[in-house]
């Protein structure tokens, strides 16, 4: 059997390990083409997995004694902590003996160590998170949503580009519609960013730009891959998770504040609960790190074991689609370019 | 009787002149402390007018010729149509005829015509927009909300220092709470404005500075007065707008999808209407330009009568409370410090 190699930190986030054990083990009973390396404590670990049944062949365990908590400094925990959980499942993906890496814990220091340990791909300048987020049409990506806080106008082509190829490919968009976050639609709108940059997309044939998008378009759906700079792409995303968290308290406590609308809460309740869940980020998966060298995939601190599953599959579909290749080679062409 | 008074773009919004007529009439109609200038379009206004009662000394009309229209160019409009309601109306405002001046227009051109006919206070960098929004606890202020897309730090601590002033005089906040927009509330996180903005803000002893907030926090109203360059407000304002709005009907789209949620959803439609409308954005009035010389006003380019009403009155607490006039204080003091 050719197994996908998943490395999973399983110390990282705040339901580890549990969650996380049990989301590769759900992930490996799903699926017979996987195989899922637990990085972490090894006593910890395996009386987690005691707890549960599945092919052997298809979980393995990586020791490593130390762990990098959330609150920690990432370039100073990356740099200390050698045989931290994250360290060590970095390694594995460089070192070819993983596929991908996926973590819920410190989004810095993943950052920080999927650079300096996996490394970026020749040519590409930033490696942004690419985010899937819930739309009214569907998902949509958005590519930087928190890695690089300040950004340069080719960056930002890099990031549109490398997210073209993550949405065809991995989630299944033909010709996906890319924008720019903008204040405006007209020509003049922007800040010193935007303005530099939008020509510089607009000369790109290789992807579907159609021009700026305002933020009060993007829930939706009016862009498929979502470009900005790092500090506004996080802005974005947790307005996204906080705003919608607030609407749904503050509208079940409207349900809740007449008996007349109470009865109406507790019939409408199940199909509201169904819609809502549909706009929820984390059934969407993980973020990977845009171009480097390997895959390495951020989850929500918070992922419980059905989002930990579903971004281990994910993990495969980049793999089988070949995603960084395809970076490789964009990349290759456009320096060609220029030469 | 000592009247406040608000020159209104009768010409300017979506709805015009209709519903800024009616806004007009239902605010001089609701308080006799307030005379609303129309401006714009003569024939025009005294026709809509002319289906109205209301005491005529308190509605007066500047007659306009032209308009500026949403799409315009802001600094060409400006310069070239002198007898647009926009500059006509701004020019009440220079003049001393009116205190304020109120419009739903172009907000790139009441920008530019604010800073160029009506002037900065003496000493204030950049003037932005401040615009009040709902959250759980109430309501926040959010500036720059989108006047200056390209901020240096001095300039977001005199938006701090405005927006603590207008949340406790206007909105009645005692000892407002200001935070700056940020991705993390570590103290080595933020992009190259907020990391340079940080300290300077620490340093201001005469607002309640508590530091980042991450935007997941915000709909929640864990600050009064939120700080941020403009681009990064419209985008916050945008999507809030955007989100809810497709938040609702998606639910709305939820409640109707079975025969019990549709029986559900009539029991409970009109206690959740009541909590949305809490939500809702137009109910907060308009948006001031923060340091000019005289009160200049945006509301929605969407606004409705109850939206105009309520910016007019608005108008009038801002004079009564002297705002201006502490800004100018507050600036002044600055400046004898920095000698």
């Amino acid at each position: 059997m050719d197994y996908t190699v998943v490395a999973l930190d399983a110390m990282g986030g705040d339901n580890a390990p549990s969650e996380m054990v049990k989301g590769a083990v759900d992930a490996v009973n799903a699926r017979n083409d996987i195989k899922v390396i637990l990085v972490g404590k090894e006593d910890i670990i395996n009386k987690e997995l005691s707890e549960y049944t599945y092919n052997k062949e298809q979980v393995q365990i990586k020791n490593a004694t130390e762990v990098i908590e959330t609150a920690e400094h990432p370039v100073a925990a990356i740099k200390r902590k050698k045989d931290s959980s994250m360290v060590v499942g970095l390694h594995l993906v460089k070192d070819g003996a993983a596929e991908a890496f996926v973590s819920a814990g410190n989004s810095g220091a993943l950052l920080t160590g999927g650079l300096g340990i996996v490394g970026r791909i020749r040519g590409i300048e930033r490696a942004p998170f690419g985010t899937l987020f819930p739309v009214k049409s569907g998902v949509a990506l958005l590519a930087d949503s928190g890695a690089n806080v300040d950004c340069r106008p080719s960056h930002l082509v890099q990031f549109a580009k490398m997210g073209s190829i993550y949405m065809e490919k991995v989630v299944g968009i033909k010709n996906p519609r890319v924008a720019i976050v903008n204040v405006g639609a007209e020509e003049e709108k922007g800040n010193a960013l935007v303005k530099e940059t939008m020509p510089l997309l607009k000369e790109c044939e290789d992807i579907n730009f159609i021009g700026s998008i305002e933020a009060r378009n993007i829930p939706n759906g009016d862009a498929d891959v979502i470009i900005c700079d790092g500090f506004v792409g996080n802005v974005i995303l947790k307005l996204y998770e906080g705003l919608a968290s607030t609407l749904v308290s503050v509208i079940k406590g409207g349900l809740m504040s007449t008996l007349k609308s109470k009865i109406g809460a507790a019939l409408a309740l199940p199909a509201l609960k169904k819609t809502l869940k549909a706009f929820d980020a984390s059934e969407y998966g993980g973020a990977p790190l845009l171009g480097l060298k390997g895959l390495v995939v951020k989850t929500h601190g918070s992922a419980k074991a059905g989002e930990v599953r579903n971004t281990i599959f994910q993990c495969v579909t980049f793999k089988e689609q070949r995603i960084n290749e395809l970076i490789r080679d964009y990349i290759v062409i456009d320096k060609k370019k220029e030469d």
